[in-house]
C-alpha cells in the first residue's frame, strides 16, 4: 500500500512530495496513521540542507518530520502496552536502552540517541512507524492540532520545570514556538511575571497572547534597565533562552538576579562569549542545558496541565494546512512568520 | 497613651477587653498601628486555657493575637531598613539569632523560638511592637484584610512549595483556613487537580470557592476509591494534611500514589498510629513536617503570587468585625463556623 | 540437566533440599550460574511460613533466595547487552515496564512489582534465570561474597544517598546487615559521625567494625541524652531506621535535630504511634520511606564506591558456608546471630 | 596601642610594613588577636595594583589580608553570642542584611557585599576587627594554620557540595590552593575518583598529596581521551573549574558526561567562548557559579568534616612564615610556587 509523503530526496535545497510504501514496523514498533504533524526549525535545516544537516548523519531519501500525533493502526509481536485504536503522540528521542544514560534515568539524552524524522523516516506522511517505547498514549480530549506539538511543548515545559518558577519572575528570550510554549508553561506553573523578548513585532503579539505580562524588543535601548525596573532593581529569578542568539545570551546576565537560573534551549550556531566572572561566578548563576523532555516525567505533567486547562497553547498555532502544502509551511518558517504550523495529511 | 486591647488576663476560660498602655518598642523594634488582625485556632486555645495553653510558657496578662498588618508609626535607635509610614505584616516566629538553626538558614524553626502573641504581647490591640527583623514590608496593593492573613497563608504556601505541585494532583485534608489557603496556593502553583476533604458541608462550599476541583466528605464510604478513580487508579501525587485528625491521617496513605509526598501542617492532639511498612516504606512516601514560613523566601514568593493575581484568598474570609467583637470571633471558631475571621481595631 | 536447590516445597515451617531441573530462561532472560548467594530476613520469613509469607502471593514449590551474583552461561533470543561470560548481580525488583511508576523513572517501586525469589524461582541453587533488565554487570574486582550482597547493600546506600550525609551526623537504628551496610555507606559518603544503636552486644561489635564512631545500647538510660551530648545539644542531622522496632522509632525523634531527616528501611510488624505534632511538625522533620535501590542510579554509585575502596563491607560478612547448609544459615538468622551469611553452591 | 601590619599604602606595585594603631571595633564587632593569616591571589592582585584592584573600590591605605583566625580579645556593646577568649575564623563576605539576597537566605551573595581586607582593613596585622556576624567560632582542635584557611577551603567545599560527588568521578581543573582544597573536599565527601589537572609539575605533586587518584598535564595530547578512558568512555560526573583559564574551560566539556555538572570557582580574566549547543544543550550540562560559602551551612559541614578527620588539608600548606615576610609570601604566589602560604604575626 502506498501513502503520500514529504521527503528529503537528495542533497541540496528543497523537498519532494512523492508516494512511497506504507512502512513496515519492526517487532517492538507500532504503525500510526498520522492525524497531524507540526513543523520545526530542524525540518527547515534539513530542507535547506545546511551545514548542520549535512553533518547530522542523515541517509537519503528520508521521510521528513518528527512532531506528530495519530492513531495506532498496527501493533507487532512484542508490543505490550499499546493496542490498535490508541491515540498517541511521538517522542523524537529514540534511546538505545543500554548506555550509561539509559541505565541511569537519563534516556532522553542517551549517548547513542537516534532521532525520529532525522535518523529514520518521520511523520510528514500518512503513516509512520515508531518504537512502542516512544509512543505516548493520550486522552481523546487533546485535539490533534495540539497533540502534534507535544514534543516541542515538552521541551519548553521541561525548561520551566527545572527553573522552579512558581511565584517567580521569568524572562523568555526569543518568542518563536519554543519561547511561546515556555511562556505558556511558565504561566501554568505559577510564574508571577513573564517578560517576553523578541525582535519581531508579530511575535511579541503572539507572546502577549500566550500569556506574557510584558513584551520588549531587545534592540530598544535600556531593555535591561526596564527589566530591572520591573523587578524592583533585583533582576529576574529565571531566564529561558530560546533564541539561540549570541547577542541575546551575552546580555541576559545583566538582568538575571544574583542566585538566578538560566535554562538554555536555543541552539547558538556559533560560540558565545561569556563574562563568566561577573556574570556567573560573582552572581552565582546556574546555567542548565535542556535537550528535550524527560521520559516520561515531563510528558506526565504536561498532560495533567493540558487536561486541567492551566496550560493553554492554542494561541501558538497560527497556521494549519494540508500536508501537500509542506513547502509553503517551510517557507513561512524561513521568513520567520507566524507561530506553529500544523500539517494535516 | 492608652489603647484598646483584648487580653488573656487570668487562668481559666475567657478573654478580657481592657485599655492598656501603648507598648514601648525596644532598640531593634518598631511600633505598628494595627490595621487588621486575623484570628487563629491558637488564639482559641489560649482563650479556652486548654492543656496546651497551660504548658505553652505564657505569662499573664497577655495581649492576644499574632496575625496582623499595620503601619509603622515608630522606629527605635537601631532599626535600619524600616521607616515611619511603612506598611508591614508580622512574622510570628521570633528567632534567637544564635542557635544552630538560626546560623544554618532555618531561623523559622529556631531552637529557642519565641512566638509573637504567645510569649510576648500580640496584636489584638490598636498598637503592637515587633522586632524589625519580623516585620515584612508590603506593597500598598495588598488590602489590610488580606495582609492580616499572610502569616497563616505563608504556612500553607510553604507546604505547597515543598510538595512541588505544578502539573500534579493534590488532596487537601481539612478545609479550615489553613487547608483553604493550601487549596488556593496549590491552584496558584499549577496543581492540575485539587481535591478537598472535610466533614462540614459549609467548609466544602468554601473549598470549592477557594479553587477545589473536587470536594468530598471523608465519612462517605469509598472516599479513597473515589480519589483513586479520579487519578486513573494511580493515587494522588501529594497531600496537605491540615486537619490534625488522626483518622484522616491514618487513611490518607490509601490514596497517595507510590512515590508520593505528604506535608503535615495540622497538629494531631494525640499520637497517630501509622502502618509504616505498607504506607511509607513499600510506597516510598515522603512525609514533611511544616512549621511556618521560611524567613523570608516563602514571604517573597507569596507576595509575588498575590501581587500578580494568581493567588486569590479573599474567598477564605467569611467574617470581618471590630476588635471589640473578639469574643464573638472566637465563638465562631469554637463552633467550627466559617473561614477566616478578621478583626479591625 | 539437574541442579541442587533449596526450596520452599510446602506450607508450614521448614525448607527442602532437592535436585530440580536447571531452569529455562524466557526470550528476554539470561541463565546465570550462581557463584554466591546471601541470606535475608525475608528468606527466614518464607522458611517459617509466617503470616506475611502466607499472604505474599507465593506459589509453591519455590526455589528460595534473592540476593546473588554469578556468571551468565546462557542468553536467549532478545537479550541485547549481556553475553555469555558476563559477571552479574541480580536486582530483586522485577518491574512491569508499563505502569505509572515504570513510565516515570520509579520502576523500583513499580505498581505491579514482582520479586525474584518470592514471586518466581530464586537463587538458592546452582543456576537461576533472571530478566536481562535485572542483571547488573560487575567488574571482576568485586569478589563474589561481596557481589552477592549488592541488593541489600544498595537499599542501605539508597537511604544514605537520600539523607545527604556528607559532613553530617547520623544515627543508624538497628545494626543487623541493613543497618551495618548503612553504617558503611554513611562513612563512605562523608558522614562525620555515625552512631549505631542495637540491643545485642555482638551487633555493636560489628557496628564498630563497620565504621561506627559511637555505639550504644538503646535500653541503657539516657541514650537520647548521650546522643544529644555528642552533637552539642543540637541533635543528629539524619537517622536510618533499620530495626523495624516501634519502640525505637517512637524515641528516635528525641535526638533528631530540628530540620533533620529520617529514612525508614526497617519494616515494623505493627502500627507505630507517633507524636506528629512535636516530633514532625514543630521539628520540621522529613521522613522518607525506602524500598530498594533506584534502577540503576543507586547501583552505579555503589559500584563506584566499592571499586575505589571507600565502601568497605567485608566486615559485615560473618559466615560463609556451602549451599547445603542453608538450614543452618537460616537458624543463625533466627537466633539473631552474626551479620551477613553467604551461601556458596 | 600600636601593632605591626602589612598595608597597601599607595597606588602602584608593592606593599608596606608599618606600625599602625590597633583598630577600634564598632558596637556589633569584635576585636581579634590574629593567630594566623593565609595569603590569597586577591592579595597579590592588590599588591600588584592591577586593573582589577584599581577598580575594586579600595580606599588606601588598607591593611591587607582576609583569610585568618584568632582569639577574641574585645567585644563591644551589642555583641551577643561571642565572648573574650573565643577562638574564631573570619568570613570575608560582609552582608548588608537588608537586600533581596540577605532576606532570602543568600547573604553570601548580598547585593551590596563588602569584602573584609578589601573594602575595610583586613588581617595582615596583629589585630583585626570584624562584625560579630562574620566571626565563626571554632573548636580548639583546629590548629591555627588550618583555621586561617577556612575561608578559601569553604569556597571549594561549597562547590563540591553543589556537585553532589559521593560515588562519582570528579575532575579538578587547576591545582592551586582552591583546586587542592576541592580535591581534599571531594575525597572527604565520597568522590570515587578525583582527577587533577595542572600545567605545573609541582602542583601535580601537591594534587596527588591532597588526594587525587590521577593527575594530568592538560598540555599533553589526548588529555580528554585519557579522562574518557578512565571513565569507561562515559565522561566524568562533575568538574570543579578552579583555574580561571579560558582554554581549560573551553575543553572541559569534552570529558564531562551527558547530564554532568560543572562548578565555576576560578575567575577568567577575559570572556570565554563556549560552544553552548553541543557542550551544554545537547549534553544537558549544568554550570554553577560559586562565589564563596553559604553562611553558615557550608561552615557547619566544613567543621564537621575537619573535626572527624575526613577532610585533610595540611598537605596544601607548603610555607609558613612570620608576618614580616609578607612580601616574600606574595613573591611565591607571583612565581606560581607552592600551595598555601601561612603568615604568623
Amino acid at each position: 500500500m502506498d501513502m503520500k509523503a514529504v521527503l528529503k530526496a537528495s542533497e541540496g535545497p528543497g523537498v519532494t512530495r512523492r508516494c512511497v510504501p506504507v512502512p513496515d514496523p519492526g517487532p517492538e514498533e507500532v504503525l500510526v496513521r498520522v492525524k497531524a504533524s507540526a513543523v520545526c526549525g530542524t525540518d527547515l535545516h534539513i530542507a535547506q540542507w545546511n551545514t548542520w544537516a549535512q553533518g547530522a548523519g542523515i541517509r537519503l531519501p528520508l521521510v521528513m518530520g518528527h512532531e506528530f500525533c495519530g492513531e495506532v493502526v498496527g501493533v507487532w509481536s512484542r508490543v505490550r502496552a499499546l493496542g490498535v485504536g490508541d491515540y498517541v503522540a511521538g517522542e523524537t528521542h529514540l534511546p538505545c536502552g543500554a548506555c550509561y544514560q539509559c541505565r541511569n534515568g537519563l534516556q532522553h539524552i542517551c549517548k547513542n540517541l537516534k532521532l525520529f524524522g532525522i535518523h529514520r523516516d518521520g511523520c510528514f506522511a500518512e503513516y509512520a512507524t515508531i518504537p512502542e517505547l516512544c509512543a505516548y498514549r493520550l486522552p481523546a480530549t487533546i485535539p490533534p492540532r495540539v497533540a502534534a506539538m507535544l514534543e516541542p511543548l515538552g521541551t519548553s515545559l521541561r525548561a520551566v520545570l527545572e527553573l522552579n518558577v512558581g511565584g517567580s519572575s521569568v524572562v523568555v528570550v526569543g518568542c518563536g514556538p519554543i519561547g511561546l510554549f515556555a511562556v505558556a508553561s511558565a504561566k501554568a506553573m505559577g510564574a508571577s511575571r513573564v517578560i517576553g523578548l523578541d525582535v519581531r513585532d508579530e511575535r511579541l503579539v503572539l507572546a502577549k497572547r500566550a500569556g506574557c505580562d510584558i513584551v520588549l524588543d531587545p534592540r530598544q535601548p535600556a531593555t535591561a534597565d526596564r527589566i530591572l525596573d520591573a523587578t524592583g532593581g533585583v533582576g529576574v529569578d529565571a531566564i529561558v533562552e530560546a533564541s539561540g542568539s549570541a547577542v541575546a545570551l551575552e546580555s541576559a546576565f545583566q538582568y538575571l538576579r544574583k542566585g538566578g537560573r538560566c535554562a538554555l534551549v536555543g541552539l547558538p550556531s556559533d560560540p558565545v562569549r561569556l563574562n563568566l566572572g561577573p556574570d556567573v561566578v560573582f552572581k552565582e548563576a546556574t546555567i542548565i542545558g535542556i535537550h528535550g523532555r524527560e521520559m516520561f516525567r515531563t510528558w506526565t505533567r504536561m498532560l495533567e496541565l493540558l487536561t486541567c486547562g492551566l496550560l493553554v497553547v492554542e494561541p501558538v498555532i497560527t497556521h494549519e494546512m494540508p500536508l501537500e502544502q509542506a513547502e509553503e509551511a517551510l517557507a513561512l518558517l524561513e521568513a520567520g512568520k507566524g507561530g506553529k504550523v500544523i500539517l494535516v495529511p
